[in-house]
């Protein structure tokens, strides 16, 4: 049997261009003679489409798309993901299905039974799990077709109480096929491929898992799809990032007409989320995902150029060089905006990164506009003295500059916060905080600095005087982050015990960290939730992102 | 049976405040002979308590406060609500339960079963539904103990595929107990009385029902509390929007020794979501709801003083006078800042308002920044025409003097915008849409022009200028709402089947609105997500507010 993996990139609620997509690819694989091609789960509207899918519309428009391409699925069988409606009379009333279409009808409709809800995932919100299950037969194959998260209630503390594997194991498929739209974190790629082996190891059977890729505003889907035969061999890894069709001979035997691929260790260790902070962990593939996440929000949100304040620091230099990677250096205007308190350093080395680049870049000194926000508000000020308010005034300038070119010609403003400064609130609503979008909001610093690390491998992009400088937000006379932060490499480890690990303040002390330090700094992430509750979507590259996977209370008492 | 209701208002993760709150409770309930105090759903940590639930520490605390109140449950039974670790393998780690103290001993765990996962409620992300239903025995009655949404599993569709009163009834119980954290919103009230009453009248015990009253940022908890015996008369009615503990002596015989309060109708109407929009519906509850939703949100985040622009339009003048209603016109500070654009009239209405208020008030007019602003943006803007970038500039020229001033003095900026504009994206990110709180932001621009009404009820607060003027956002010469957006009867009427009632296009269209209007404003809607994502939470007074409860995707292609 010549099955096909179709890893696409779909655009959410954007029905026209998903089903051309997928056709387009029906239409390859059938030229090609192939028996069964694979799409990803929601495939046909996006994946995650939240509350789109409460539209009576919305569902009816991904029925009209599986008959559009159900006329395509005449020689060849095709498993697409939708929304499927529940007509029972309990219960959610969709559920996430997988469609598989033959013959130009739908011959089986499998329901997901694990519905993810935690982290960035709010599946219980739309759907119902499965009420039973059901063996696809198709071309003499019995079929156990799953989706995403069904294939991960493993191990002795499962977190659904029923693992739909066991269910149709009782029917005795011949394969599994599994279609995801699992995200990438830095940690996944490794734990993906432990659990998907895992199930081959625990079920004898091939598995076929195909991944979607693309980024869903913040949310990044990296591919990776893979197979492995029944001898729980490897056969076939799909590229990261990137749209990807493969095609495999399964023979009657289960094995595949296909060359194994060497696996560095037998079974891959599950990574999970580190014990202790590695700011260099699969910096290559946190590169990439921000890449991606940059060219996709831009391409689906139909806008082409970008436009970032450059400070002279590490933050704004390596999103700068990320955009012009993404978007092209031509689509990257740069802003220097100093003031009496930035350092000369800071103008020349932000110069020379937009020169190193080939970015266009403009200067315009904040002196005359926060001169004239002090004049108008000195009846109030009176003498008291200069404090937090005229730092903010400083940054909210620089946004409200950024904020009128971008609004001017077009650009979508391209924040360049970091995750160690969103944590602990070190930065100004609508000042630094502005943009449509972070690049680095969930690196923490000492990433930011792999990051810059990484850029310059093959030549310096980022000048070396940035990477070496101390960090300053520079709205202050000699102000530097080291005053009231504690040193980064203490920082970052803290809050990703906090953050990452969601470890308290004992758990956290209990590893040798200063116990008032520990408060202090947890005081300070949960003191700041309202800031960060305003905050523009955030690239996820961790585990534990900021924005929509993590939802603590704005007005709580919690270690505050 | 003397049975103690105390409808209380907690904060989220203050565990002493809390514990100090219940054990008074007791105290005061114990004091007056009563055999039984029933406390709201998570009074131990307040409702909700959201990602805090995974931390092993915010567990342990809640523990430690049900061991500190057991010891004064001696004499007394108490009921409170906390979450319960799950000691299965199986399924999330917590369940949402009620802790039944008594004899300074766990006498009973009530675990809830239907977990709300819509709307604001996520509590699928956290809790797993019961495994089992106990009824608990307690000075010789046999007591059904639910949680919240455990009673609301009714009707020919139900949401849930076990009903756990259904289970209960198994036992024979003699009373049902419910304890809540049900959110008002203004169709609340009376669907929450019909729905307390099916039960009644399915089950024919007497049932009591405690709700939890507060602010939890931008959820309003209205109390409400209820009970009624088992006839199904309503025997007691606790006020909205403020503590309260009442005292009901239960007979033998299912009867209660208090009269009956007659109902309106025999069974109250579920009002659900109205078909059409109807701006005046529970008007003074939505006032009361927004000036508790003000007080809690000030007083449980430790400020007392608040600063808000003052334009001399409806939506300012309201949210002042709102203000002034719930923090003291002593604590409210309005800032004038008008414009070459900004009419004459405006500026004396906003003094006039504060006037009659009382409240201070301070003019800075914004021409000076604004054309720094330009004069350094003019070697980029050259000679291209006056548009959005120039009219945002002033508004975030008003956001920064506003946030300055806020910062220099401790103050919260509170926001003017309403749900039209902010369905439709007619508002400037930083500039009008900055802010920590947002008063208006659930209220459509006729329930605005309702609420000056109903706050001018007694005398004239906001100057009749302001309510009969075109509205106009003042940023461009002779600038009116009318010029560029449809009137807003029409918009409110359109967006309400939109975003309240989940209409699609062509079933609004169906209502006789003009297809090319429906379409247009869909798509501002559906385009200006990004703009909401960065909002401020709103107070919520409606059954669909934009913010936590209303989740759609930034980077979408669906009517957009």
């Amino acid at each position: 049997m010549k099955i096909v993996l179709a890893q696409q990139n779909y655009h959410i609620g954007n029905f026209s261009k998903n089903t051309t997509k997928i056709i387009e690819a029906i239409k390859k694989a059938k030229s090609n003679h192939a028996d069964l091609i694979v799409f990803s789960e929601m495939s046909i509207c996006g994946y995650p489409a939240r509350d789109f899918l409460d539209f009576k519309d919305f569902i009816d428009k991904c029925y009209a798309s599986i008959e559009t391409i159900k006329e395509h699925a005449d020689t060849i069988g095709v498993i697409v993901g939708a929304p499927d409606r529940n007509l029972r009379p309990e219960g959610k009333d969709l559920f996430n299905a997988a469609f598989f279409l033959y013959e130009k009808k739908v011959i089986g409709v499998a329901h997901k039974t694990c519905l993810p809800t935690y982290d960035i995932f709010d599946e219980y919100r739309y759907f119902e799990p499965a009420f039973n299950w059901k063996i696809i037969s198709f071309k003499g194959k019995k079929i156990a077709l799953t989706i995403c998260e069904d294939i991960w209630n493993l191990g002795d503390n499962p977190l659904y109480r029923i693992c739909p594997m066991d269910e149709l194991m009782k029917q005795s498929p011949d394969l599994m096929i599994n279609i995801s739209a699992s995200p990438f974190d830095y940690t996944h790629d490794e734990d993906r491929k432990a659990t998907v082996k895992t199930n081959v190891l625990k079920y004898k059977l091939p598995l076929i898992y195909c991944n979607s890729v693309g980024s869903q505003t913040e949310i990044i889907f990296d591919g990776a799809s893979l197979v492995f035969d029944k001898e729980s061999n490897l056969i076939c890894q799909m590229p990261q990032f990137q749209e990807a069709m493969e095609t495999l001979l399964l023979n009657a035997d289960g094995t595949f007409d296909a060359p194994v691929i060497e696996l560095a260790n037998a079974l891959p260790a599950k990574l999970s989320t580190p014990e202790n902070f590695i700011p260099e962990l699969n910096i290559s593939q946190v590169y990439e995902a921000i890449i991606l996440g940059i060219k996709d929000y831009f391409q689906k949100m139909g806008f082409s150029k970008a436009i970032l304040g450059s400070s002279g620091g590490i933050d704004s230099a390596v999103s700068i060089a990320l955009a012009c990677e993404a978007l092209g250096k031509e689509n990257v205007f740069a802003v220097l905006m100093p003031s009496a308190f930035s350092s000369g350093h800071s103008v020349l080395d932000a110069e020379q990164l937009s020169k190193t680049l080939g970015n266009s870049y403009h200067k315009i000194p904040i002196h005359d506009i926060y001169q004239s926000f002090l004049s108008s508000l000195k009846p109030l000020f009176n003498e008291l003295p200069f404090n937090v308010a005229e730092e903010n005034l400083q940054a909210r300038t620089r946004g409200a500059l950024l904020m009128g070119i971008a609004n001017k010609f077009g650009y979508i403003l391209l924040n360049t916060s970091n995750k160690s400064e969103l944590a602990v609130g070190y930065g100004t609503l609508y000042g630094d905080m502005a943009g449509g979008l972070s690049l680095l909001g969930d690196c923490y610093k000492l990433q930011v600095y792999e990051l810059a690390k990484f850029i310059n491998c093959k030549r310096e992009i980022i000048p070396k005087s940035i990477i070496n400088k101390a960090p300053s937000a520079e709205l202050s006379p000699g102000q530097k982050d080291s005053d009231s932060l504690p040193p980064y490499p203490t920082l970052d480890q803290i809050l990703y015990q906090y953050i990452e690990r969601v470890q308290g303040p004992s758990e956290i002390k209990a590893k040798g960290y200063d116990s008032d330090l520990v408060d202090r700094i947890l005081k300070m992430v949960n003191k700041n939730e309202y800031k960060r509750n305003q905050f523009c979507p955030i690239i996820r590259v961790s585990p534990k992102a900021f924005g929509v996977g993590r939802r603590l209370p704005i007005v709580g008492s919690y270690l505050s």
